[in-house]
Parts: C-alpha cells; structure tokens; sequence
C-alpha cells in the first residue's frame, strides 16, 4: 500500500467538474461589464470554479509550502551564494522574516516549511523536518540520488498535501530554497523540454558570465554521465533533480488528487510541476501559474504546462513568493464572481 | 489665478527625492534575498520612496478615482454599447456593485466618482457632480469641445487631485467610464505617438470586424476635420479627447505637484497620462504602471511613458480595474521592505 502511494495517487485526480465550469462561465458573462473584459481574472474564476466544485470558489485558507533541500552539486560553484545559506534561510523562515514570510502575511496565506533535505541539522521547531537525507550527492559525478529517495521524497508531498486538505486548505502555493536548485531545475528543463542546456541555464541568484559558463558545463556533464530518460520523470528527478524538487512533485499530485488548487511559483517549482505532470497530465488541470521569473527558461516550462502567468514583475527570489503574490488576483477575480451586479439587476 | 491654475499647478511638480531613494536603495539591497530578485517590486518600493520622500513608503490610504464623461462620436457607432450605459454605470459605481467598487473594497482603497461631462441627469448624492458639459460633441464632424472647456476639466481634475491630498489619501488610481471614450483614446495616441490610426484602433468593449473598420475611419476623420496640434496637448484633449480624460490628465497634474504616486489603469487612462506629460513631463515621475491591456495601442502608450506594467491579465475593462488590482502588489512591495529580514540580522 505504502510502496504503492504515488501510482494511486496519480490514478485518483479527477478531471475537473465541468459542469460546474459551464455554470461559472455563464454567471461571469453576466456581470456588468463586456464579455470577456475581466480577461484571464474570468479564466481565474471558471478554472477554480472547475477544479473546486464550486461555482464561486472559497479559496480563503490559504497556504504556502516551502520545501526545502540541498544540492551536492553546489561544491562545482554554480551558485552565487555558499550552501549553508540553505539551513540559514530556513531559520528565517522559521522567524518570519523572509520575503515569502512577509507577503503570505500581507495576503492572508499560512507559510508551511518543510525540510526534506537541507544540512541543517537542528531545524527550529515549527519546520516539518521529514528528512530523505542531508542533501544530495554531486550530479555532476553521479546520480543526486537513487530512485528510492526520490520516490520517498515524491510521498512526502503527497503527504503534505493530503494534511493540508485534512486542516481545510483551500489554495496552496509551491515554494522552495536549495542553494543550487536552479541548476537542477535546468538539468530538468532540459530533459523535458529537449532544449540545449545553453538555453535553459541562467543566472540562478545571481551568476557572473564566468560562473554562467561554469553552470552550463556542469548541467552538461550532468546529463552526459547520468543519462536521465525523459519518459521516466522519477529517473529524470533521481539523477539531476533534487530533494525539494521532488517533494514539490509530490504536493502537485498530492493537491491534484484533492482537488487543491496550486499556484506554481518560478522557474525551479515550475519545473517540478512539469515534472508532476509527465507523471501524471491530469494534474496540469489544477495548476495556476503565478509570475514569470527571469530566468530564460522559465516561460518554456510555462508553456509546456500550457499556462500563462498573471504578473511579470522581473522577481526571481523563489521560496513561493511570485505564487503567494499572486493570491490577492486570484481572490480579487473570485470576488467579482461573487460581488459585481448582472446586467438583469441594472434593468438591461 | 484660477486661470493660471494649470499653468502653476505644472511648475509646482517638484523632482523625485533623490535622497531618500538612494537610501532606499541600499535598504532594499540589504535585505535577505540576492541582489535584485524581487525584480520590479524593488523598483517600486525606490520610486515610492522618491516620491513620497519617505525610505519606507506608506501608501494605506489609497482611492481609485472614476472621471465619467459622455462622447458624442457615439453616434457614428463606434462602440458595441449604447451611450446610455456610462449613466447606468455610474448608477452602478454608486451602488458598489461595479468590478472596480468590488476591487477597491477587497484591496482597501475609496472609490470616488466624478462626472466631468456624462449626459446622466440626476447623479446619485455620493457623486461628485463637477459636469463641464453634458458629453462631448461628435469629434467625427467638429471639435469634441472648446479649449476653454477642455481647461476646465483639466482644472477639475487638478482640485480633485489637491482635496483627495487634503483628505489624506497616499496612493491614487485613475479610473475612467465613458461608452466612447476608446475613440478618443486612440486618436489621442494617434497624435502623440505618430502611429498610423490602424494601429492605435482597438475593439474596445467588443467590436466586430465591421466595427473595427468603421472605428478606424471615425478615427481617421475627426483626425482630419481637426488637425489636433501634437505639440500643443491641450488643443489635442479638446478637440480628438474627452472630458473624463481631460480630468484625468488634470488629477495626473495635480496628484504629481502634491506627490502623490499615481497608478495609472489601462488605454483610456495611460492616454489621459500621457497627454499629462506632454503637457508637463516631470509628471511622468509620479506614474506607476499596473496592467497591460489588450486593447494594441496600449503597450506604446506606456512605452512613451517609459513605464513597464506588472500584471498581464488580458483585461479591457477600464473604470480604474486594472491600476486597482495592483494595489496589492505595491502593498506586498513595501510590505517586504519594511518587514524582511536584513543579512547582518542573520549575522552575514
């Protein structure tokens, strides 16, 4: 049953409720204003309207999840930042003063974080400390990590998300720290986009054009020695992924199953969502895409998933923050569902 | 004096706080992120911090204003609603039941309507009746209004801009209502930016293929019948604008010379903008972008303002909606720099 969680989880998304959508579509398109003139805010409204059941959906109890790991492949200098920085976050995190902290606050989201990887040996109390191992091993070298941990970490996710459902959340938003994430999420991006790896690697926290270089090198050795097969995404998320990453594939399907809806934040989440949905398309339904980083890849991630995102504001800080800025949209657009007159009340 | 009002009120304009915003630069890079990962959001919280003279920004008190004015092109069937409905709008606006009270009531902020120039007889007590003229003259065979009308809607705008300042209020968006008022718009961006007319023509609140092409040889032909001077912007606002844009352009002024930060909405108002910094470019440093529109001439209007939007929601609604909406990501912005975390709290 246990070994079993990720295949049934999978075969238990729902397709969206349909009718509901139809009834959400024709409600928005009475409202005081020309069709179609609240644009994708509309689209907002019928997509959650279809995911939730409800033809104008609750997403009051709000929630970020910030899973967190590190990276092995860190000690070839493809991160501006060293990798305790990882363990220093999370203990700012835990005070509430990240960025992430801050704008959940500001926008009525809880932060949840979890550790399914980090060094940090000693995490502060209120982190989830659900622990595969003590960050990954150097992909440039080898496998990040065997099947197993990948797996287990995919069914840490699900957990959570299965949790989150229980405490009666209603919208979720993915985040992530990892000094080094970018540079799995690249050797993902690569994988399920079939780019070149020139394409898809940026400059992460902030790279100079040597370290740039560097980074493209050690996603292309990457790739070269552990020859991650595309059509097996758990092989892809073992060999050049990680352990955040994978826990964050693992809440997608986990959210998708309970109809959660789940607002994908930047590049690095963004490609674990990617990667939740080469295991599973159903769950691509209850995706709502946030912002558009700037890193190069992420608008192809974007549009493999088929979303647009709302805000382009040029962030690329991860940890969830473009998703959980996104929140006030989205409630913004549920409450002209729920508020805005009709036509028929203005006599017309 | 009062018929210096504009005149004055330009040359009041003062340049952004160059100190404060350098201080507020070397906060915002403090705090625990990377170096400008927050991207635009940082942008935003120095410019506040320009205009406002303040390292931390407090923008609470926040009010979407919504200048009405009728047009009388309305009659060459430029647009897919009846020009009764700017009347029934503002029925609308005063009852709350409109997408921008709706907005405004969800991210905290006042809406106050002004009718500049609707052809509605009997506002509703909570609106500000400050009417030039009933509607503007059909543009397609004449001047819109005279000179001395268009001044005096701009002035309006101007004492809107000075008693919203009296009252307290910190951030102001510019909302507008008026069946019409895209017409004007993109004859106005005609002028101002040099496009050829079937570049800046939109389909508005919704016009067919038919439509559109009538739109562009009403465009077109006031353009001719007028001859607006591009170099002269009030001469452009009387004879190819509008009343509420007139306004606009007036409380753009004043909100500049009272340093008031600005979120500026879609078309019709970046038009009624940009028209404000034609006629006094240090204005344009009071402005905040909020939306890209789907309406084509947009996205240059906005680049003659030199002024990139953050939210992309194909919206095409006006009545402030858009620049409403992205009042909670200016909050989410100061909110991060007032709340986070600097490097040396985390002994870095």
């Amino acid at each position: 049953m246990e070994h079993r969680l990720i295949e049934e989880t999978i075969l238990s998304i729902p397709p969206l409720d349909e009718k509901t959508q139809t009834k959400a579509r024709h409600h928005v398109d009475n409202l005081t204003k020309p069709l179609g003139a609240l644009g994708r805010l509309e689209e907002v409204v019928v997509r959650l309207a279809g995911m939730t059941g409800e033809i104008i959906p609750v997403i009051d109890r709000k929630m970020t999840v910030v899973m967190c790991g590190d990276h092995g492949v860190v000690e070839e200098g493809v991160s501006a930042y060293p990798g305790d920085v990882t363990a220093l976050m999370i203990q700012n995190f835990s005070r509430g003063k990240a960025a992430v902290n801050v704008l959940s606050r500001q926008f009525g989201a809880d932060v949840r974080v979890v550790d399914v990887g980090s060094r940090l040996e000693e995490a502060p109390p209120d982190v989830w400390v659900r622990k595969v191992r003590s960050g990954t091993a150097n992909m440039a070298v080898g496998p990040a990590m065997t099947r197993e941990e990948a797996e287990q970490a995919v069914k840490i996710g699900i957990d959570v998300a299965k949790q989150l459902k229980e405490e009666g959340v209603q919208l979720v938003a993915t985040g992530e720290m990892g000094i080094g994430n970018t540079t799995a999420a690249s050797a993902l991006a690569a994988v399920f986009t079939e780019r070149e790896v020139s394409e898809v690697v940026g400059r992460g926290s902030g790279l100079d054009d040597t370290g740039l270089e560097r980074k493209c090198r050690v996603v292309k050795e990457a790739l070269r020695v552990n020859r991650p097969d595309p059509r097996d995404p758990l092989d892809a998320l073992a060999k050049v992924g990680g352990l955040e990453l994978a826990g964050l594939a693992g809440l997608v399907l986990g959210a998708a199953s309970e109809r959660l809806p789940i607002v994908v934040d930047g590049f690095i989440a963004t490609a674990a969502a990617l990667t939740a949905v080469r295991m599973a398309p159903a769950a691509r339904e209850y995706l709502l895409a946030s912002h558009l980083s700037q890193e190069p890849a992420h608008g192809w991630l974007l549009a493999e998933l088929r979303l647009v995102p709302l805000i382009q504001a040029g962030m690329r800080l991860g940890e969830g923050s473009g998703a959980v800025l996104t929140f006030p949209l989205l409630d913004g657009a549920v409450a002209t569902a729920r508020e805005m007159a009709t036509f028929a009340d203005l006599g017309l």
